[in-house]
């Protein structure tokens, strides 16, 4: 039996439609009951100490996908950031799907298997630039775009019932540096073709113009670089290969040397050497040498620019890195922003860094940085090549996708739909509509254990975190009568609250009556009394547990 | 006998230098063995959730102020926000000086004493505007300046060794709004007199520039505000009030009626009219009435533009204000900036007003906020006004006050000296110098006790908070023998964990030899063994407690 009819085109985001980070798009095709699926991207967002104290990862909940992994045809990776590929090493083993990745995200991603001991059992296929795949109903058309990591594709993808074009991160750059500038005819061919969707990034919907040219960092870096005298350093983010390639030269335009400082500058420029790029880039010298050469001829490339405190620019701050030591005279440049949650850690690097006599140089002054990631205007290019029926904001907050929502209408895109992670968007046949709700959420990396967000072992953390924690143990003899003291653990509590606790706990364990009482009515009772004596004293209610040893 | 050659004249401030917030400096004038202290501003600082999670309030430690108290002659107070009089209710009683401020500022002050039931105790000393005050050998002139709150005030400080100039906060405004334009007369003639330090602001000494003027707000706002058809609600800091005003004005000339909403909102109006603020300031009606008004003759003016969970609009944006819903067609003006460490708290913020289908309008498009700090031209006219022999940058991290001092030493200001909490500064006679170090730290408002910092109750919260918390309790019969089963309490640690860590303790605790062991032997032996499995198997170690109930 065979009903073509039910066939249904649907956009399932499981990761980025609410975030920006923890990118996971699956696209559907067939009928309801026999859908096969095409994942996009497969990456983590980073935990927060607010809300998630305790947890390094997060990931998105892919048990819908995982429950019908046989219909999973595969996994196709835009590119190599971290928000888009790095939950694979962990997720894989739920889908065992073959992936499907451009040269140097492929190289990448088999680093990040090694790691969790994956690359003998997951395949990596690479896909050449501009590439074409074909799954089952999805063909697939690899369309090389500008972002701040070499290799970013588009996606166009095509099915029986319409063509999806699938941004990725992306933005316009007459001049990119690293890659080609991005091919407005080959969007406009798309648009002529006609197309279904477009499921855009949202990033930077709330920024007006344009996100600027690397070319003009370029200048602006060799220009501010030629009025320093000390030692120059310089920090950004790794994986932005085009950005190291701009310091670098910029750096020899001005007779210094360039010393790699930090584990991921030598494994990005590895690896971005390894698949063809950074053919001209400058020789660099050893961190060590460099320290032997007057201030003016060095410059190190560093990592750090976002406060981490085991990169490499906190420990030179912090005056403990083995090879680098700055001072009076010497220069800091930020080539970065600062990421939404790192303003504090990141000031404080900088206040490091003034103690020690270093200037700071940052974005806020100085033109050394542009964003990857396409503003309104880049945004409204976008959809006047592609025109599609459909714009499907993902990559971004609410706020984010809304207004880009908002925008797309603006510019007559017919239809806008903002969805969330779990909802299932039914693309074609007919209007777009949401048509079904999966089970959705996120999984936390917690030291090397997944754990569910929903079973809250970080929101306990969080909890004592705030109202410290009160442990009481009782021990009752074979008659159920109170045998010892009870052993009383305080934890993050005042001490000047502590003798009230252990009052209200001796006046608890006195009113109970063996003879009546039983183990649970005792322990709430001792719990209440504990938890309500910090809460008068102390205002704060710890959290409070107490257990019972028979003897 | 008297040596007046004796005589120093010292700055130390034990809060501000160092951080933006927490503002508190003393004045010593006298022999070394026997200084007067006048004390500038008893401030707090706002804990954060990262660093100190649990901690509400954070305060200068003054014990080195508060074992000499009978030396301190007075409290001044400059102005009436938070990060200048928030301490006074909590530190006072260890110094029970008298206090002086103007009118407004008073009369929050007052606010605050009642609240902690010092009332009666603590006298508050009404000071006019202008007025002077003479403490010993400190001669004091209140001298109006401009900031984003009512009656500001720089000081005059003259002692028998030179007169300093503290700033407070401030900034240049030709139309500030309320209160009158900043008098450069009066700053020059001081300059002219001859100025021995200036002791200033540093918040804005990063920002090229001029902090700009809140008369262009109000044309801004009114203009932005006639743009819009739906009900709009606007947020700020209640403190203020000019631009309460601005906003209450721009309501008016577009046809709105003013609801105040939130508790600070009607109880900083309430101080500045009974101080008599806001003549002209229109009618305001309830919120509750403003409900039936049509949305576009109404505007809210709400708190909670730094996304605290519990102000107005916060519970507005989560659908769960009892008088106020807002929805599509409706706008919010963020009439404010992100203060650092908020930006995640108001993004959530904007992403749930969006999800309301409320327009999100913030000082990032347009232009609806003026910073009350001076940027870089303003700090230049105070210094070509005062013409200080030193400059000292208080009111700063350390990236602020380093480049405000590099600022003044760049307008041939001699000497420019960047100082740290409890480092002791002589004015005069001679160079300025650090001469001592006294003890100085924070003090945490932990629920409603007062906890050191340095004791580390919230270190240790925010230890359980990453890695959780392991507590055993063993029972030890008369004969030191193991009774009953080990009591396991395990907080926020993974279920996965669990087993391995109870097999640990099981393993340790069949090691045990009553024999040979003791008591404490045996509780760190269980100890280890159980953080040690939670390592191996987790890859975190716990915060780990072994306690013992002898029967």
């Amino acid at each position: 039996m065979n009903f073509p009819s039910q066939d249904e085109l649907v956009l399932l985001p499981l990761g980025g439609a609410g975030e920006i980070g923890m990118n996971f798009n699956a696209y559907g095709f067939g009928p309801p009951d026999d859908r096969k699926w095409l994942i996009v991207d497969c990456g983590v967002l980073f935990g927060r100490e607010t809300d998630t104290p305790g947890v390094d990862l997060i990931m998105p909940d892919i048990r819908y996908l995982a429950e019908q992994r046989e219909n999973v045809l595969a996994m196709v990776l835009t590119h190599a950031h971290e928000d888009h590929i790095g939950a694979i090493g962990h997720l894989w083993p739920d889908l065992k799907c073959p992936i499907y990745a451009t040269p140097f995200t492929a190289r990448l991603i088999v680093d990040k298997l090694a790691e969790v001991g994956l690359i003998d059992r997951a395949r990596v296929n690479v896909v050449p630039l501009g590439g074409k795949l074909k799954f089952g109903p999805f063909d697939i058309e690899y369309i090389s775009i500008t972002h701040s990591i070499p290799e970013p594709n588009a996606l166009a993808i095509r099915t029986p019932l319409g063509m999806v074009v699938h941004t990725g991160d992306w933005k316009l750059d007459p001049d990119p540096l690293i890659g080609d500038p991005t091919d407005g005819d080959a969007f406009r061919r798309l648009g002529d073709e006609g197309a279904l969707a477009l499921v855009c990034d949202s990033t930077n919907a709330l920024v007006q113009g344009h996100s600027g040219s690397e070319a003009r960092v370029k200048e602006s870096l060799s220009q501010l670089i030629g009025t320093l005298k000390g030692r120059v350093a310089v920090t950004g983010f790794a994986s932005n290969v085009a950005r190291l390639d701009t310091i670098a030269k910029a750096a020899r335009a001005n007779g210094r040397d360039v010393a790699l400082v930090g584990r991921s500058m030598h494994r990005i420029t590895g690896a971005a050497k390894a698949t063809g790029y950074l053919a001209d880039f400058p020789t660099t010298i050893d961190e060590a040498d460099a320290a032997h050469l007057p201030p003016s001829r060095v410059l190190y490339l560093c990592t750090g620019s976002q406060g981490e405190p085991r990169a490499a620019l906190a420990r030179i701050a912090s005056g403990d890195h083995p090879n680098v030591a700055l001072g009076p005279g010497d220069a800091v440049i930020f080539s970065s922003r600062i990421i939404p949650g790192n303003d504090i850690a990141i000031h404080e690097l900088h206040n490091k860094l003034s103690a020690l006599g270093v200037e700071v140089l940052t974005v806020e002054d100085h033109f050394v940085h542009v964003s990857g990631h396409p503003c309104r205007e880049e945004l409204s290019e976008m959809y006047r090549w592609v025109r599609p029926k459909v714009a499907v904001p993902v990559h971004g907050e609410l706020r984010h996708m809304s207004e880009h929502a908002r925008l797309a209408r603006s510019l007559q895109v017919p239809q806008a739909v903002v969805i969330e992670n779990g909802q299932m968007l039914r693309l074609a046949p007919g209007r777009a509509q949401v048509i079904d709700e999966v089970p959705s959420g996120r999984v936390h990396l917690d030291g090397r254990v997944k754990v569910e967000a929903g079973v809250g072992v970080a929101r306990n953390r969080r909890a004592i975190g705030y109202a410290g924690f009160i442990g009481i143990t009782l021990v009752l003899d074979q008659k159920g009568r109170i045998a010892g003291e009870p052993a009383i653990m305080l934890e993050g509590i005042p001490e000047a609250v502590h003798g009230d606790i252990h009052d209200a706990v001796a006046e608890a364990v006195r009113r109970y009556n063996p003879k009546k009482g039983d183990e649970d009515a005792l322990k709430e009772a001792v719990r209440r009394a504990a938890r309500r004596r910090a809460a008068d004293v102390w205002g704060k209610k710890p959290v409070t547990r107490v257990e019972v040893i028979w003897i």
